[in-house]
């Protein structure tokens, strides 16, 4: 069932057996889309479910969401639905509360899920503690298949897509992984230890989550354990959580960029915008005052010589336009880790290297142009060799400052635009008016 | 292991029987680094793994790499190790091959073999059918866990990674899906059709890869079924190729945003950086141009009062920066699919009423910062209004020139970013120089 009226229906008019029985053929994120359309009380709807089913639709529901659904239910009912939900996705839940809300919830847990969530919340939410669930399926590499097919029958499905199985020792430290299809193909009194994989990726529990997105990415692992500094599993992390990590940081260095607040949504409010796009145009105000004030200095120049202020949008925006070239190029470079600390040298060489290649070709072009629109040698090679020199700072600054503000611990994609446009604006000004400036008795 | 000395010293000094037993203990991602750091010919460590270990190298090796590996083998061998890789990733190394190097691997294949390679070679690459492998598990609805099992035993580990199990009738038209680990918390002899779920989400054989990868960030799958029209079950995709697919089409985005080939490296050479760079650096030259033109309409007035030159950064840089910040959002909703056509209407009102609020807000600074500049007020509400203009006209033309490139068919990451510029230099240029034209009488 997809439609949306289909599964209204079907909740509203079906007995709860039917409804315990078929539940598991609508897939709770159609669910959630179903009940968006309802238009009436959504208690008639939730209160025909089974826990369980609940505990699904908040685990997929949006993290902001989550409270307001659970909010629906009388507290006992809560501390049911509690219970059943994944670790990470509660944690997810409270992460979005302030203290007393979170209290609130935690008083109607046992004391075991307490400690537990407790522990979860101490992470870093950007770590692979932040992110990681608690439930997975260990095993000890003494056990046979069929013990581990009768623990798996016991289990309720309330551990986190098995795809694999962990071995552990006595002290709980990863010993190994057994992969689910291994455990069907293998006769029942195999032990564990002759078909587990000893040689086992995991990410450490304060890893970063981009870090751990990478690891993803590299192996294509469906999911990868957590450990301590001991060695001991504390939980695992799953691809689908991963996606939507990559996913974040994707829209989040995209939109840094581009001076965008990375919360921004196509349907959000003006409001919302305003804010997230104000501050930004404010900072780069500043900049623009920069580049003014530099031309300011010429302004005896510009009045002997008006050609000069037809040509000076075009040195600004070549050097704008390649700075954010290299700029670009290095954000995405640092983000999926291909800039190491050997490379560095090379890579701002060959930068460089761009820079005067690419200067030249357009420093001929605009020359030449500005020798017959102005009809004056002289004034070609003015601006020919100011964009010349601005390619050239425009890739040195693209490079440099992603770079540098990384080594100072910001993020260079949240301010690297401004800083390399200002350079490429108040250096191209200084290039093209100065030499202007010196060279102006062969100008006019 | 995952030390790259350990691994090739662990291939060089095994004997065979020891190397067939322990290689499941490397993962090919990490064979193919330690193997890029051996400087002998590769063939003396390659020729001492198992077939299947050197399909799964190519299955892991980077689209381009695959041929170059394989090439390495005798024709007999390359036979053989094609036999064992998956299909989807073989269809990966033929693409990058020219029809004279597809045949010469293709001669080596059994029939059954060619023709399965030529359908999935016949669909679109960037289509389901493209990136789909054909190696997955189907099973009846009237079979058996146990007899599931037995069938699973039978089945080498050639099929790709089989957390679900789909169900087909006679005419292979998928019916349902069972996921792997019911079949084991499942007594023996519980009839597939009990258990399995019947409400499956696949993906059309023609589908996009993007609306593909929409389909696994929704509902979080490891993997989907891929169909023809006739409902019936041509292969599948799991969730690792769609994390590539999603990295692939970010970075397309990205780059081709800032005017650099969706291919280029950080690590690239500069021949191929230009190669990126240039091409739109000259389409820009040409935006740069117009812009200029547009200034020179004006020279007279700029002759008069040169202020006007200090302050032109300022009205072409600050529209500039607001269409791309539009821009910016409106690709990327475009890419995770939040704007439809419903919505559209609603969007461009949204982003009118921001820049008029912004230009508003920026008009007032630079306005009165105009005024005590100049210390003119005609000058200071010249400047301010063709700000207030400026920001109006970028966010529609940065949501305007997206939606239309998108409508007759170019990539909007492609191109919009030179029109939106274009749009802003010239109308921000003509706003300012034109209003102080009218205006001149009060401003000299």
């Amino acid at each position: 069932m997809e439609d949306k009226n289909q599964i209204l229906e079907f909740i509203l008019e079906s007995p709860f057996e039917t409804i315990l029985e078929q539940i598991d053929e609508i897939h709770p994120v159609d669910f959630l889309e179903a009940l968006g359309e309802f238009d009436d009380d959504p208690l008639i709807i939730l209160e025909k479910l089974p826990d369980e089913y609940v505990a699904l639709l908040l685990d997929y529901a949006e993290d902001d969401e989550k409270f307001n659904l659970l909010s629906l239910f009388s507290k006992n009912r809560q501390a049911q639905i509690i219970s059943e939900m994944s670790s990470d996705e509660l944690v997810d839940l409270l992460g979005t509360l302030d203290e007393d809300e979170q209290n609130e919830i935690i008083t109607n847990m046992n004391t075991e899920e307490v400690e537990e969530v407790k522990t979860l919340l101490s992470y870093d939410p950007e770590s692979a503690g932040g992110i990681m669930a608690t439930e997975f399926i260990s095993i000890k590499e003494t056990d046979t298949v069929n013990e581990t097919i009768n623990y798996l029958r016991t289990m309720a499905p309330d551990s986190e897509t098995p795809y694999y199985i962990y071995v552990v020792d006595d002290l709980d430290v990863l010993k190994g992984v057994v992969p689910l299809r291994q455990i069907i193909v293998s006769t029942p009194d195999t032990l564990i230890k002759d078909i587990m994989i000893e040689n086992i990726i995991s990410a450490p529990v304060d890893m970063d989550q981009e870090e751990v997105s990478h690891i993803f990415e590299k192996y294509g692992f469906m999911a990868i354990p957590v450990v301590d500094h001991n060695g001991e599993i504390l939980g695992i992390i799953t691809v689908d959580d991963v996606m939507e990590i990559m996913k974040e940081e994707y829209t989040e260095d995209m939109f840094r960029l581009a001076g965008l607040d990375e919360e921004e949504k196509v349907a959000g409010t003006v409001i919302g915008a305003i804010k997230s796009r104000l501050p930004w145009l404010l900072v780069n105000l500043v900049t623009a005052t920069l580049a003014a004030k530099t031309v300011s200095l010429f302004e005896n120049t510009i009045a002997q010589i008006v050609a000069l202020a037809t040509f000076m949008p075009m040195v600004a925006g070549m050097g704008g336009n390649a700075g954010s070239q290299t700029l670009t190029l290095i954000i995405r470079g640092i983000a999926i880790g291909e800039i190491s600390y050997e490379n560095q040298a090379g890579i701002l060489k060959k930068e460089i290297a761009i820079g005067i290649i690419n200067g030249l070709c357009l420093g001929l072009v605009v020359g030449v142009l500005g020798y017959f629109w102005v009809g004056s040698l002289a004034f070609g090679f003015v601006i020919g060799t100011a964009m010349l020199l601005n390619l050239i700072v425009a890739t040195i600054s693209g490079y440099l400052v992603p770079i540098l503000l990384k080594k100072v611990g910001i993020d260079p994609a949240l301010a690297s635009a401004v800083f390399v446009t200002t350079v490429t604006d108040v250096l191209g000004f200084f290039f093209f008016l100065g030499l202007a400036t010196v060279m102006l008795q062969y100008l006019i």
